[in-house]
C-alpha cells in the first residue's frame, strides 16, 4: 500500500512518536509511506517527503511534529478541496492518515463520507475534548506542565498570603482545570461546564480565610463562562455571562477576588509553553499505541474511523463521533471531586 | 461513623493524595478519622493518631506516606492478628480503610472474609501488577523515572557507540519494563510474561548494527527470567532459566550482549529512587478519585471490596480480585508493540 | 546572642535554605533565634515566633519562604520606623538578620547607618542585579524556569514555522534573558543595559529565514527599552524609547516581527511561575552558604555587611554596595556571546 | 585557520553546547573546522566530518556529543602518537581544540609541550575535579540529578523510617557528594578529602534518632575511603583503609549502619543515568562560554592554554595545570558546611 501521513491544528507532544508507532508498524508490511508537509497545506500542494525507520527511528521522546503543522483547512476554498483530491490521486494514496483534532479530523471524515476517500484518523488534542476516546495523547503532558506550573504558583501565594489565578488551556472542556485543580490541591475551579457564580467562589474562599488559611489557588479553564447572577454592575452578554472584554478570565476573576476579598491576588495566563517539550511516559505510550492501531486499520481497510483508547484497549470508531460534539467534563465528575474545595 | 485507615507495604507516590481525597470526603460526612502508623503495625500496636482538615490539606503533591509505612503482617503471628481484632473493637471502627498492594490488600481481604471485618482497600503498586484496575497510582509517577532514565542513557549510549542495559522494576509483572521500552524508543526488552531468550535479542540488535545504528538500549524488568535455549554453557533451574546468582538480570543481559556482539556495554539497575517524590498528575488525580471512592464506599457499607479504576470510572471491586492472581502485561500487548523492537 | 531573621520582597527559591544554614550555624553557638513574620511588617509590628532545630531542618529544598514576606518598607512612614526601633529593643535582637533584594536591604543599611542597628544582609534576587555578589540565590532556578519554557516554545515554533517571542524578567538588568537567550539558543535578546533597535533585529531574523531557517525564538528582559530609530510610525517618550502603552514589550517585539517579515508569531509572558518550586541544586548550595556566612558575621560583630559570593569563596560586602546601584549585564558579556545570535 | 575539534573521555553534558559555541565564533573569523570522532582515536585513524553552521545550531540543549567520544590515549601506542602527528599535517590543522578531562587535556598537553602542536583544551568533568578552574561544565548537571534522586529517598526513608544511602560519583574529589547532601538535607556525608571514620558517622545518625528524626540520609562518594580507627574486626588495606571487595562503599556504608543502629537501611547507586540528558541552564551557559573563548583563544595562538572560568570571567590557563593534581575539596570548605550534619 502506498499511506499518507499529516499532522494538523496546534502542535502537541505525542505526534513524533505517534508518526513513529504508525511507520513502524507500516514497515512490517512494506508500505510506501509519505508525509504531507504543515497538515492538510501539505496535501493541497503536493509538498510531501518520503517517510523511512531513519527518520522516524529517534522520535519516541520528541515533541513537535517532523511533519509541520498548520491549520489550512481544504473545505474552505473549493481550489484547494479539488488539489487535496487531486493529490490524493496523483500520489497514488491507498490511505491518508491524519493525525490531528477536531477540525483536522473533521476534514478527514468530510474527505472519507463525502468523497469517498480512504482516510483514517489519529486523535490529538491538548484540550482532552474529542468524543470516541477516552483520553487523547498531549492532554497528559500539557496537565503536568499546568500542575508543575500550579505547584510554583502555591509557594508564592503561602509565601506573600495571597490568592494566585491560574488560567489553563480548555476553550470547550475544562479537563485540564479540573485535573490541575484536583492535582495541586487548589482552593477553587471554574470549568466551561457548569455555571461560574463569583459569589459562589468568594464564599468558599471566605471560608478559608475565615478558618486560618492565608492564601489560595484558584484555576480556571480559559473557556470559562462567568455568571453574573449576584453581581448586579458587571455588563453581561444575551446569556448572562459576564463580558470581559480585553481581560482574560483569569484577569477578571482575580480582580473580583480582590474585589471581595480584600486580599492580594495574582494572575497568572499559561500559554504556548504547554504546547511543546517531550511528551509525558503516558503520552509517548499511548500515542505509539495509537499510531500502530492506526495502521493496522489501514490495513484491515477500517477507513473512515480513528484510532482511540478505551479503559487499556484500542478500538476504531467512526470518524464523525469525533466530530459531533465535544466531550466535556460529566457534572457528576465535577461533582465527584467538589468535596476537594469546598471545606 | 468512625473510620480507621492505614498504608502498608512499599511506599509509592500517591499514598498521601488518596488519604486526602478519602478524609476530605470523610469530612462531609462528620465521620470521625484514624490513621493507624506504619501499616499493619500500627493497628496491632493501636498506634494511631487522629486525621484532620489541617493534617491532610496540604497533601495534593506529597510523596511518601504522613501514616508512614511497613511490611508488617498480622497473620504471620497469632498474637498480632489478636491484637488487630482487639484495636479494631477498643478504637470503635466502623470501617478501615487500607492502603496498600498485594500484601496489604490480602490482610484487608482475610479480616474481612475470616473475621467480618468492615475492611475497604485502595489499591497502591509501582509494579501495576494488581488485578481489579486498570491502573495504580505509583506507576505512573514510576513509569516516568524510569523514562527520563532511559533517556539519559541514550545520549550516553550514542555518544559511546555503546549498548546500555536499563533494569526496572517489576517482580511479577513487565509493566514498567514494556511502558518505559516504548516510551524510550528502547531497541529490545524482556519482561516476565514471555520467554526472554539471549539469541533472539542478540539477532535483534545485530541486525540493528549491521544497518549502522551504532548503539542501543535494552530495557528489563527485574523479574524477567532468563531461558537458555541456545545458550548451552549457562547453569539452569529446573525451569531452564538461567541462574544467575549473584548478578542481577540487566548485570547479565550486559555481559551476554558484550560476549556476543563486541561491543561495549553498561548496565544500570533503578533502585530506590524510584519510589519517592512528588507524584505525577495523572496519579495525584487517580489517587485523589480512588480515596474519595474508597470513603464513599465505606458510606454505603460496601466492605470487602476495593476502589478501583475501569476505563475513567470508579468502581467497587471484591478485595479478593486484587489476591487472587497477578495481573500481568497480556502476550497480546506485548505482541501488539514488538514490531518498535524488530527493525 | 539574640538574633532576628526577615524576609522581604518578592519570594525566591532559596530563602528557606538560606535560612536554614543561618539557624543551623547559630545553634552551634547557642544564640535565641526569632523569625519575624512578613518582611519589615513583622518588626514594625513585633510579630515573630522562634526559630529552632526542627523549625528549619527540613527547609533544604522548600521553596518559597517559612517567614513569610511583604514589600512593607518602615521608611516610608515615621512611626513605623520608630516601631521598628521600638522592637529591636524590645526584642533585644543583638543582630537582625534580613534577606532580600535591593528594597530590603536598602532598609537593614538605613537602620545600621541612620540608627546604629546592627544588623547584617543576604542578598537574594531572582534578577541577579544586585551589586557586591557574583551570584544571588533565586537566579539560577528562575533561569532554569525560563530555560525549560524556552526549549519548549521551540518545538512549537518549528512545528508551526512561526517566531516565538518569550518576554523574561528582568527590569533593571538582563541576566535572566541573556543567559535564557544563550541557553535555549534563541535567535535574538533584548536587554534593558543595550539599544533595542527593531530594525536590527528584524535584519538578523530576516538573514535566517533566507538560509532556510523557518522559525526562531526571540528573548526579551520585560524591561528592555526599544529604540525607535529607524520606526519613524510609532509614539515614542522623551528617551526616544517606544512607549508601549498596555501592551507587554514581547508583545509589541511579536507584533512588529509579523509587521516585518510577515511571520506568523506568538509571544508568551513568563509571570509569577518562576518565582516558586524547589531550588535548583545550584541555589541551595548557595542559599545555605550566604546563610552560614551572615550567621558568622553576626558573631563576628560584622553588621552592616551583607554575605556575598566571590568567585568560589563567601565575603562579607558593604551593605552600601548592594544598594548604591544595579548590577547590570556588562557590555563585553554581551558582545561576547553575540556572535551565537548573528548568523 | 583549519581547526580541528574532538571530545574525549565520559560523555557530559555541555559538551554539544560548548562545540556550538566555539564553531558559532569561529564562523566570524571564516575558519574551516573539522570534528575528529571518539575522541583522540579519531584522529589516530583520520575520521572525520566538517563541522558547520547547520550542524551546530541546534546543539545548545542536547546531551552527548555529536562528535562521539571514546578513552583511546595516543601515548600508549607509539603508532597511535605517530598517526595523530601525521594527521595533525595531513589535515593542515593550525589548531586542535580538545574538549575533555584530565586524560583527554593530558594528552593535548603533551602534544603541545613535547611534539609543539597547536593544542587548545576545553574542560569537562561530571566531578569537578580539574584544578585551574573554578567550574567544570557538566557537574552542575550531575549534581542537579543527584539532589533530584536524594530528594526522592528522602521521602522513602521517612515513609519506611529508613536510613538510605546514596552514593554518587566522585573518584578523587567529594564535591558532587559535598554539594548533594548540602542541597539536599543529608545527615552525614562522606568524601573522599577527609578521613571517614563509621563511628563519628554513627554518633551523629545516633544523636539524631534519639532526639526523634526517625531516619536518616548519607550521602556518599564513590572514591571515599573508610577509616577502619574503631572498627577492629575489619579487613584493612596498608593505608588502614577498610577493603571494601566487591562491595561498593555505598553499600558497605550501609551495612555499617544496619550493625551499629539497628535501623532499616537501604542504599542507591547513581550509576550512568547522571552522564546523559540535556544540560541544566547554568551549564549550558558555562559551556558555550568556554566554547567561544577556545575560540578566541585559538584566533589568539593561545596554544597549550585551556578555557577556564574564574568567577564570572573567562580566562587561558596552561594546561599542564590542569593535569598537575586533582581539584579536591578543600577542608575549609568542607568544615564551613560540617555543622549542617552534626545536630
Amino acid at each position: 500500500m502506498r499511506i499518507g501521513f499529516l499532522t494538523g491544528g496546534g502542535d502537541c507532544p505525542g505526534l513524533n512518536p505517534a508518526l513513529r508507532g504508525a511507520v513502524m508498524r507500516g514497515l512490517d508490511f512494506g508500505h510506501e509511506m509519505i508525509g504531507f508537509m504543515r497538515g492538510w497545506a501539505g496535501l493541497v500542494e503536493g509538498d510531501s517527503m518520503p517517510l523511512d525507520l531513519a527518520l522516524v527511528e529517534d522520535l519516541a521522546n520528541k515533541g513537535g511534529t517532523i511533519l509541520l503543522s498548520s491549520r489550512t483547512n481544504p473545505f474552505k476554498k473549493a481550489e484547494d478541496l479539488q488539489s487535496c483530491r487531486d493529490n490524493f490521486e496523483k500520489f497514488g494514496l491507498d490511505c491518508l492518515i491524519a493525525l490531528g483534532g477536531e477540525d483536522t479530523l473533521g476534514v478527514a471524515h468530510r474527505l472519507f463520507s463525502e468523497y469517498n476517500l480512504p482516510t483514517i484518523g489519529v486523535p490529538k488534542t491538548m484540550d482532552n475534548d474529542l468524543e470516541g476516546t477516552d483520553y487523547t495523547f498531549g492532554f497528559d503532558s500539557a496537565t503536568e506542565v499546568a500542575v508543575d506550573a500550579a505547584d510554583r504558583l502555591k509557594d508564592t501565594a503561602r509565601s506573600h498570603s495571597r490568592i494566585m489565578v491560574l488560567e489553563v488551556m480548555g476553550r470547550h472542556a475544562g479537563w485540564v482545570a479540573l485535573q490541575t485543580a484536583v492535582a495541586a490541591g487548589a482552593d477553587w475551579l471554574f470549568i466551561p461546564e457548569v455555571p461560574c457564580d463569583i459569589q459562589e467562589m468568594v464564599a468558599a474562599l471566605k471560608k478559608k480565610l475565615d478558618r486560618g488559611k492565608k492564601w489560595g489557588l484558584v484555576v480556571v479553564s480559559e473557556g470559562a463562562e462567568i455568571e453574573a447572577l449576584n453581581e448586579k454592575d458587571l455588563p453581561v452578554d444575551a446569556f448572562g455571562h459576564v463580558i470581559l472584554r480585553d481581560r482574560g478570565v483569569g484577569q477578571f476573576i482575580s480582580e473580583e477576588i480582590e474585589k471581595h476579598l480584600k486580599i492580594e491576588t495574582r494572575f497568572s495566563v499559561l500559554g504556548h509553553i504547554v504546547r511543546g517539550g517531550a511528551p509525558t511516559a503516558f503520552d509517548r505510550w499511548l500515542a505509539t499505541r495509537v499510531g500502530i492501531k492506526a495502521m493496522d486499520m489501514a490495513n484491515a481497510g477500517k477507513f473512515g474511523y480513528m484510532a482511540c483508547l478505551k479503559g487499556t484497549q484500542m478500538e476504531a470508531v467512526p470518524l464523525e463521533k469525533a466530530v459531533s460534539k465535544w466531550k466535556t467534563v460529566p457534572v457528576e465528575l465535577y461533582q465527584e471531586v467538589l468535596t476537594l474545595f469546598q471545606k
